[in-house]
């Protein structure tokens, strides 16, 4: 699976009811990651974990469920506010860790499979890269880092353009591009296209590597009736020439794309995919709760042929 | 003054009800300082910051009041236990902060100041020193850290060799000697004269300061009937051919000091003490409530002529 953050976390907890997930390979998007009062973030990296390990909370996408914010508060003391990222007492430990460890010297995948470890999850989290990327946002209101867009501006500043940085010098982390070549098949979760995959296929020979592959690789689209589940998404589209409907979501993901699957609202656009040589598989994608995700994983992981 | 941790705390409780606090300048060893899970942890400087701030817990000499310690745990879980130096989740944030900042490339001094200020602290918090220097004990159980030694073997080691590293390369904070040189009075603080005091005075130009200062110099015996308050004192005076008294206290600050605070129940050592040049000042110095600690305080400041 190529996963961003929430998108990705809340299908995630239905594909795992639905096969081991000890058989899943997850490569996940770090071009959000950042840096908070010195400690090394990766909000999907961790947002995947703790959503496997079974701690992610039901009501947001980040952070651990029930977790306290005595740290954070007393860190707007020191740095006198910018509280407007959110990090719980026991999240902090992750990033703690992290910091440690990456200062340390490890990778960024070794230190990743050591917290995957220690939450005891056992699919196989990657970062796309070991290599720092970051998603860097052209907007009316300037350049943005992509926390300080979606967090901090609430996605409201108008995007112009969209840039990787340190893309064209990352090379995928030990076991990404094996494992897309050799996956039975390469689910594409419900994330948005440029912020949270469209990183992911920066960096050189993931792209390649989906091409390549005979498997199929298949797309949960993360619109239904031209809205994004969450997040900014249905603003890109347009903003990049793109269709606002699974037409467009499919078109991101050309010419590697096999299917696409797309809500019952939205079945009227399985022609247009057909056309544009996508298989549609149409079920209900609004995750709001686990078995309701596990229904369209299992829809499809039969039409993968893999259950 | 010059202070170690929970010692100098238990005496400045009483200190700064009876003076000002924004008159004290507090010169605080940092050869316990040390690491943990890669935050730049200050032991003594916090316990003075937070005494300061009155926000040290009553039972213990270490942390924040009523801290929980919710990420301990999880970073517990991480690094595959290693809890033996207690962090509480609010008290991670002042580690969070210094780390950060001395990433930055700032001073501890400096850090330490913002802190002080955001914690509402109007006395001069000064580290000894801005450069590091470690307490390293030659042990029983092999090289001890400082923490290590009191901390994780419960002061247990027998101590055979004892060594500031790094002091000889080490610089006095800014303001450190004036503040010994200009002070009304110098208070040592009832802390250990070998792992707390010791260390400031190992600093390069400390001693000389202090011997040529005119006013006076007090200290505060942390033996009571040849027994510590706090801490493994006893056997170090031993270890290290002094008698295990206020006499053998006295003679760790020689040629310097002028005055010794001591317990009721030592009053034979006064003698003795004034035989060695030191005016003893009895009192009562188990400072086991601020109130006690403020009536040694206002006999110290009599005995000095403040106040």
């Amino acid at each position: 699976m190529l996963a961003g953050g929430v998108g990705a976390a809340r299908f995630l907890r239905g594909l795992i009811t639905s096969t081991d997930p000890a058989s899943l390979t997850i490569i996940v998007n770090t071009a959000d990651d950042d840096r908070f009062f010195g400690l090394a973030v990766s909000p999907d990296l961790d947002t995947i974990v703790y959503t496997l390990a079974g701690l992610a909370p039901r009501g947001r996408g980040w952070g651990l469920a029930g977790d306290r914010f005595e740290c954070l508060a007393a860190l707007g003391r020191l740095y006198g506010g910018c509280g407007w990222f959110r990090l719980g007492d026991r999240d902090l430990a992750t990033h703690i860790y992290r910091t440690d460890r990456l200062a340390a010297g490890a990778a960024l995948s070794t230190v990743t499979a050591e917290i995957s470890r220690a939450f005891g999850v056992t699919a196989r989290v990657l970062p796309m890269s070991d290599q720092p990327v970051r998603t860097v946002l052209g907007t009316d209101r300037g350049r943005l880092s992509f926390q300080r867009y979606l967090v901090a501006e609430g996605a409201r500043p108008v995007v112009r353009t969209l840039r990787y940085r340190g893309a064209a010098r990352a090379r995928p982390a030990p076991g990404v591009l094996r494992a897309i070549r050799e996956a039975r098949a390469v689910i594409i979760a419900p994330s948005n296209p440029f912020l949270s995959i469209g990183p992911i296929l920066a960096v050189p020979g993931v792209r390649a590597a989906l091409t390549a592959r005979r498997g199929p690789v298949a797309a949960i689209s993360p619109l239904v009736r031209g809205r994004a589940v969450t997040g900014p998404l249905a603003r890109l589209l347009r903003r990049f020439g793109h269709p606002v409907s699974s037409v467009g979501i499919a078109r991101c993901y050309r010419p590697f794309l096999d299917m696409l699957v797309i809500d019952r609202r939205d079945r009227d656009d399985a022609a247009a995919l057909e056309r544009d040589g996508c298989r549609a598989i149409v079920t209900d994608t609004v995750f709001s709760t686990a078995r309701r995700a596990a229904r369209a994983a299992q829809t499809l992981l039969m039409a993968l042929e893999i259950s």
